[in-house]
């Protein structure tokens, strides 16, 4: 199999990179490194240290790998049928979408950059297969976000439903929290059209929050993947240990109450190769819930400290912070996922375990982490999201 | 009531402003003269002549009515921050989006574009709000094709369900039927998330298809609104006005099953003063569908052609034409219109009454109908949009 990694250089793609190559898959890769640059621009960093691309394709080298880098963004057209006809992929899996709620909410320019940049990568991504190659399968990364927090059961994609004595299987509503999500949602929407027109073989994958240090083939310092916490482009579990290691509060939003899925880095990679190598039928539009379990923010921050009491002399504190966000802080939460299951997906690991190895891998990084304890606390606002030419709010 | 219209320049917000003005409203207007240019492009032009901006300030005065009017493009957010600032208007209707579907299907430029213009200046919209007026009613224009057509009853923007024995009240699934259709939905959902985040009052319509050359307050040719009939700007029943007192076939696309819901360009104008004058409560998001009646194309061309042949020596024919949109034939149509009849619409007239009244009208422009002629044969086809530096299709 061919395959397109588009945003190889990210939290996902990287390892994503990494596993398909130990397949023994041929893969090229894009990236524009929007990523480092934005995490730059509010004064944060990668918490793990990670070489530049340069550096990467060096220790792929080093491991008897190879893969062909590509530089650009997939919001410029030009260079997306540039990418496709140089590759002529089996599979592009676009990872290459500002991936960051926070971000999105910081301010108008923010969110219109959001806005432009995901709904039109993925616009030109549909048009250029549409005219160099229909039949390649586009795995395309969304998030569970898009479901928002119905009082029903959350379905992967599409529900059965009966309304006033007339049947119809029907897309699931949506309910997005933020712009970046929203972005996501009409990304869903414009695929789920674009299949309807040309007939082109989609996987939407709805992602649950990824936490974790390694996979299987992160075997060397070298091949580390990136690993946020700061409050824009951080995530809360990945901030929750990283706040244990160095001593830091552990810091739910508002009532901790928040459900969501959940999934390991490894679990995560596994199940994106399982799409990759099981391609939708003909013409076919399929949406796979992605998470291993869902838990609560407060049920994490309670893991985290026991785990780290569990194997240090010292405590670890769960303070909790005024919620940045719009969200419930109690709901009902049951998405089903079973699609991955079907093809073949077992978790791989006990989230307790994975939390031991996670703290484990982040004690060598403490004092980086301690360095980047300005960035932690929330100060992107929702309801405060700054507009034109104020300054980000908070800032 | 002090309102201010976006794209005040097109078929309906010419007309809304003189409804509004002749009902001793303040109007402010802004419009950045998009469709002119575009209609332009593809060698098409308005059936019945309408005059320059300057000219038609002028009409105004000299029927004693007074509208400020301010040029510019509400993808710009410092322009529509000005608006706002200089305004400070009671209702902003929101009618300044790029509006033909076949525009945003020639190619992957107008796509973007569309996407880029719609999204944008609805998010500019919701933010110059937020910061300078946030009492502000949103009015902003919509279109029942955002819901598709589904084998259940359409509700008015939300739905209660049952769904594994589980309730919940939920936005009703849409599934647009191309770029253009999208946007709409794309802001739909970003509306009603702008009213979560701010609780910004926002009446989102979902409009039937306008027909028509008048309202009650055009009662002058230097009154007349745009009446478009090409294949990219015009729309279904208007188009078949114009083909029968052109001698020129009726065409509808394909089998002519698709049922859409129609109304009046006079029921168009009184149902968004009735929504301008009834604002939503504090914090709501609404949405209306708004629609007389709903017709199948068949039904249309039939009425068309026995009402031109009622008040006519000559024949009229119908031929149908290969369908360029992808989209369903024969299909159930069920969509609810019930909230605008609450606050008072009642429709206005009788389909053929009207028929013939805007055949009466466009009489007098058989000229220049027929020398549109070449542009009103489809060749904007959904299937073959251009890629990348093609040549639209067809052209």
């Amino acid at each position: 199999m061919k395959a397109l990694i588009l945003g190889v250089d990210g939290y996902i793609g990287w390892p994503l990179a990494l596993r398909l190559l130990n397949r023994g898959h041929e893969v090229a890769g894009a990236d524009s490194f929007f990523t480092r640059r934005r995490v730059r621009e509010v004064e944060s960093d990668s918490a793990i240290p990670i070489g530049t691309m340069g550096r990467r394709l060096a220790a792929l080298k080093e491991n008897g790998l190879h893969m062909e880098f590509l530089r650009g963004d997939v919001s410029n057209a030009a260079f997306v049928y540039r990418l496709i006809e140089e590759t002529k992929p089996d599979v592009v899996v676009h990872l290459a979408e500002q991936r960051s709620a926070p971000y999105s909410m910081l301010g108008l320019k923010q969110a219109s950059d959001t806005m432009y940049r995901n709904v039109i990568s993925t616009l030109n991504l549909s048009y250029a297969l549409k005219d160099l190659s229909p039949g390649t399968h586009i795995l395309k990364l969304g998030t569970m976000g898009e479901y928002g927090t119905p009082n029903i059961e959350i379905p992967e994609g599409f529900f059965d439903i009966e309304y006033k004595g007339r049947k119809d299987s029907l897309p699931f509503p949506k309910f997005a929290g933020s712009w970046y999500h929203w972005t996501k949602v009409h990304d869903s929407n414009n695929l789920m059209f674009a299949n309807r027109l040309w007939k082109l073989p989609v996987t939407d994958v709805m992602q649950g929050v990824v936490y974790g240090t390694r996979t299987r083939d992160i075997t060397d310092t070298s091949l580390f993947t990136r690993f946020d916490i700061d409050e824009v482009w951080g995530t809360a579990l990945n901030r929750f240990c990283a706040q244990a290691v160095a001593g830091l509060p552990i810091t739910p939003y508002g009532k901790g109450g928040q459900t969501r899925g959940f999934l390991s880095l490894e679990d995560s990679i596994t199940c994106l190769t399982l799409a990759a190598e099981n391609p939708p039928e003909e013409g076919e539009y399929r949406v796979f819930n992605q998470f291993d379990q869902h838990y609560s923010v407060n049920q994490l921050a309670t893991y985290v400290k026991e785990e780290y009491e569990r194997t240090h002399e010292g405590k670890a504190e769960i303070v909790h912070v005024e919620n940045p966000r719009v969200e419930k802080e109690e709901h009902f939460y049951q998405p089903v996922s079973e699609k991955l299951r079907h093809l073949g997906y077992h978790p791989s690991g006990d989230l307790r375990v994975d939390l031991r190895s996670i703290m484990n891998d982040l004690e060598k990084f403490r004092e980086k982490i301690l360095s980047l304890k300005k960035v932690i606390t929330p100060r992107t606002f929702w309801k405060s999201s700054s507009g034109l030419s104020e300054k980000p709010s908070g800032r």
